[in-house]
């Protein structure tokens, strides 16, 4: 090992040993991390831009120092600004590491740019937005009428509209003699609510007002761009939550925040320029501005809200889990310094309680279980994971830390579902022998020799979980079975079994794709979390049975119900009853956005649902660890059977 | 001439010839500009910064150059940062002027610190303030009561002092979890109009609520600190208007914003820097900070209103008029980016019309000509002029343009009310002999050999001029009397006529002190102006003599009576129906600070007022120029008479 040295890519945490004099570039490939090189490494494009980091990394273990790389060489030094190089920027296909490193790809340099799922869902919704546009064509001043500019504006939106005591905003107020004047006392004015008049432009025929719609989720963002006039859907973007860097969950990011002087600062400001980011570039792909979104709605759990808010988290994050703030907010663009119409109200759907927040708010605004006869069990799966069980009658709620081994992180080969990850797998019971799809792929392995695979999405792990225990792989217990006379079930490095799903020859990763026997255990963790959580709801509601299982999250359009009820990530259901409803806080969220009596049924929901605290009853750590066995065990919950 | 050199020195505008090698602070002794020099001129004490500035200037037909005066030496490079020096900074007493210069001398380095004179009338006003405290002891969260922060403050701020509905700022909640806390979930809540908390501290016991009145002149900024609780005046500071760098009169400074592309910026933010920084001068002085004032009240006429508040002044300019908003406004001290605290509110009074703006209102809130019976004339001298006519029954008002001759700004040896000024002028009728008396003494000249003058302010002024009249020196054109046997009329280096009020040897700035003709026009002009305005008003009313005349600003309360009645400032009036109120403005700005109901009186009483525009009378030219004569032309209002 003498002249190999350890590198680790963030944010995706891949890590590995490589040769000293490697380039940064082959290093990623090594390890299965897609960087961007359009000109195949030549250093003429440009494109692989990742950032070598400085300093000891104490929960890596490892430091990194720009003097661990090769010495900068002319070409990259024009590619990049004088901040960027100092910031530590370097071209992937350039770099060569001399010692131990830690190098960050940034979004722009990734090659699997994430893929949000569209819903399978179609829903209704009315479109009443709080914002709304009104046409106007103002009286002219004259010496002998001594109106100000403001008085002109409101009097005639009270004469034409009927909209009485308005206020305008100050940023509003500033340019509104020249605005009124340009087009010859003809304008369109953005009013929020029918209160404020949030913005002003010249014509009676201006754009129509632009409103996002945000799902933070601990993992990723997922953003939508809708025509507030139309309620059509313009545009959507998504990327990484860029909090990851300061923890992989949200425990995590509260311990940061809290033992870092500007920790929470921190936190929040990178997250409001993602969401200016995303702003921008949903904007700029339609020909629009940022300057023309009047209103974002966001959803996210509690933690999320904090951080994106700056509200302090340390006392949601110990008992009793009380939050700085329930109720929804309404706080304006340029108080959170998000690059929008600094007059437009970001719009925070209410917290319910504790960890269960507004994007489970969101879900329950999209799947209204409190209008249905219906027992519904809702499992919105994410890093976070929220379970609703209920009806009109009655509603309960409980969240659940899933980890993020779902979304295909904190897993060997885990990626996100983008093309080259395996979405799906089947494994012979007889052979051991697997069969699986790629993203990006119409065509299964074996059928198809060279899958490109190069790692394994949520929905694909749960599959080759599933089909490990269903093929006799793995007990119960979730125990790789080492005595099976097959070469897909070996030894790894470390002298511990794993299964080969996919060989080298077939990836584009030129190494083989294993499952692990940590990879099997987060599985289990996640979804004896999501089982427990379900089963103690359905207790508390007296129910041994529910009516319909709804699964969402944006993964949870595309795993294999089979495959989930194999495993027990929810309690025995028909499986007809059980319905995948994709993204439902993004769609809540858009819902939100779209229809301001949304909002109010929000607010009304979030107090009426009964927040149930698992984590606090007696029996809670034995039916956790029961509930870890494939499937679960039923005698755990012993009078329900 | 050949080694002589111009200089001038700002913000005063003294200018005059020196020779080359003399050293900044000898010349600005030489032209009687006050500057700090502790030390005595030995580079000791660093008390006598400057700054070279570097341009052409067209207005004063001058370019100065940091090159146009010696090097920098080792001993100032110590006393300066390096923004400083970059900036321009020198010591007065080191630099020598080479070549033609204009030279800054800031606030700090000013020996005359401008003196704002306490008002002569007690005010009795009600005690009401829009910002209220309250103790609170807040039941700590337990996990059977999931309420949170925000909602556990407001269940408490309801159940003790019934208050409901109330509305928490953004900024506060950021903090407001640990703030809870910190002493036991015992705090101090800052509540804005009953409606909205914008502050809370930890403890039952927090100091008082802070409030601050500014009136913002066109020449001068006073303002008065105020514990909100008790009322009582905590401090008061005061300074030049930063924006008259940008043009002595505000039709300069509209012009200087539309000529430049960040103008209206420029503008904006040097006023809200002084904000700021009165703020902290004046909470520093009594151990407070600048985050416990809870509002900020500011009264201005109508382009000082727009220039603060960053409103686009271009059609205010111009007819008809109109201003961007008269309604009173509330804007978020961080959304101006004011220091004190962000949640704070600037509550600006309403505009009346025109030039007549919320200063007027605060003039009227103060006086209270609305409740009176007697018909008042009230008339508020400063650069800009306003003048209201009335009682119970009816009011009207006008602006005037005055000037600042009257503020000693633009007097040949004109300064303000400070130390070393000339404020008392009479003249022997017979030897045309003065005797005068300069603040800080107390003996008048010739009693007092060497009075240390400096020169002479709006006080001394008025007198000089009715005295120079009186004494047959000038005519009633105001045109000296060449002819007279005396050597105090004399001609100037330019070959016109001029008095000499005091001779070099008495004075400090080692100069004659002398009245030219172009100051005696000057007032002339100021008061013309005056006095048609309030004619004017007269006529509309009705009326052909007031029953009550009432000179207000600061500078009202030390001119003497008889000599602005002699002058014609005012219509004929019973001396003892003459009253000087002081700055009545910043009375009325006070009152609104403390008593909300004050303020909803001003909102009604702007809008009741009756504007009267007299420039476009079709007389006014005529009328203007007769009342230029000493005593004003009777026969210009023959109706009248």
């Amino acid at each position: 090992m003498a002249d190999t040295v350890e590198i680790v890519f963030q944010p995706s945490g891949r890590r590995g040993r490589t040769l000293a004099g490697t380039t940064l570039l082959a290093a990623a490939q090594e390890l299965g991390v897609g960087i961007e090189a359009v000109c195949g490494g030549k250093g003429v494009c440009g494109k692989c831009r990742v950032i070598v980091e400085e300093g000891r990394f104490e929960k890596l273990g490892i430091a990194s120092s720009r003097g661990h790389v090769s010495a900068l060489s002319p070409v990259e030094e024009k590619f990049f600004s004088r901040e960027e190089l100092e910031r530590g920027y370097r071209l992937a296909c350039l770099a060569q590491v001399n010692a131990d490193l830690v190098v960050t790809v940034p979004e722009e340099s990734r090659t699997a740019k994430q893929v949000i799922l569209e819903q399978g869902k179609t829903r209704a919704y009315s479109l009443n937005p709080a914002v709304k546009q009104y046409s106007l064509t103002i009286e002219p001043a004259a010496l002998d009428d001594a109106r100000d500019d403001r008085q002109r504006l409101l009097d005639a939106l009270a004469q034409v509209y009927g909209l009485e005591n308005l206020t305008v905003d100050y940023t509003v107020l500033r340019d509104l003699p020249q605005v009124l004047r340009q087009q010859d006392w003809q304008v369109t004015v953005t009013v929020w609510q029918e209160q404020e008049v949030i913005r002003v432009v010249p014509g009676r025929d201006a754009a129509p007002s632009l409103g996002i719609a945000i799902d933070i989720g601990t993992t990723t963002l997922a953003a939508f761009l809708c025509d507030l006039t139309t309620g059509e859907l313009l545009g959507r973007a998504s990327r990484m939550n860029p909090e990851i860097g300061y923890g992989e969950d949200v425990l995590a990011r509260i311990s940061y925040a809290m033992s870092n002087e500007d920790g929470r600062d921190k936190l929040q400001q990178v997250m409001l320029k993602a969401i200016s980011e995303l702003a921008a570039e949903m904007t700029a792909k339609i020909g629009r501005k940022p300057l023309e979104v009047d209103e974002i709605v966001l959803v996210y759990n509690t933690a999320m809200h904090h951080f994106t808010l700056g509200l302090e988290p340390k006392f949601m994050g110990r008992s009793p889990f009380v939050p700085a703030v329930s109720a929804p907010l309404d706080i304006k663009a340029r108080d959170l310094g998000i690059a929008i119409n600094p007059a437009a109200n970001i719009h925070s759907l209410p917290v319910e309680a504790g960890f269960v927040g507004p994007d489970n708010v969101a879900v329950l605004l999209a799947e209204e279980p409190y209008k249905s006869d219906k027992v519904k069990l809702i499992i919105d799966i994410g890093t976070n994971g929220e379970i609703d069980l209920g009806n009109k009658d009655r509603l309960l709620s409980t969240s659940c830390a899933t980890g993020p081994a779902l979304e295909g992180a904190q897993i060997a080969f885990g990626m996100r579902a983008a093309a080259g990850a395996i979405e799906r797998v089947e494994i012979d019971a007889e052979t051991k022998e697997p069969r699986y799809k790629v993203i990006g792929q119409e065509t299964w392995y074996p059928e198809l020799k060279f899958t490109g695979a190069q790692g394994i999405c949520g929905s694909g792990i749960i599959d080759v979980v599933a089909a490990l225990y269903t093929a006799g792989i793995i007990s119960k217990a979730g125990r790789i079975n080492g005595r099976l006379e097959t070469p897909r079930v070996r030894k790894d490095e470390n002298g511990r079994l794993e299964y080969v799903l996919a060989w080298a020859e077939e990836t584009a990763i030129h190494k083989d794709i294993t499952i692990k026997q940590g990879d099997i255990r987060a599985v289990q963790l996640a979804k004896g979390a999501i089982y427990t959580g379900a089963k103690y709801l359905m207790e508390k509601y007296g129910i041994e049975q529910v009516e319909e299982v709804i699964l969402a999250g944006a993964f949870g359009s595309y795993i294999n119900k089979q495959s989930a009820l194999t495993l027990g990530l929810f309690p025995d259901c028909d499986l007809d009853n059980v319905k995948a409803v994709g993204n439902a806080a993004g769609d809540g969220a858009r819902i939100a956005l779209l229809d301001i009596d949304k909002r109010r049924e929000a607010a009304s929901v979030a107090r009426q649902v009964e927040f149930v605290e698992t984590a606090v009853e007696p029996d809670f750590q034995t039916r956790f660890m029961d509930a870890l066995a494939i499937p679960h065990a039923k005698d755990s919950f012993p009078h329900l059977t």
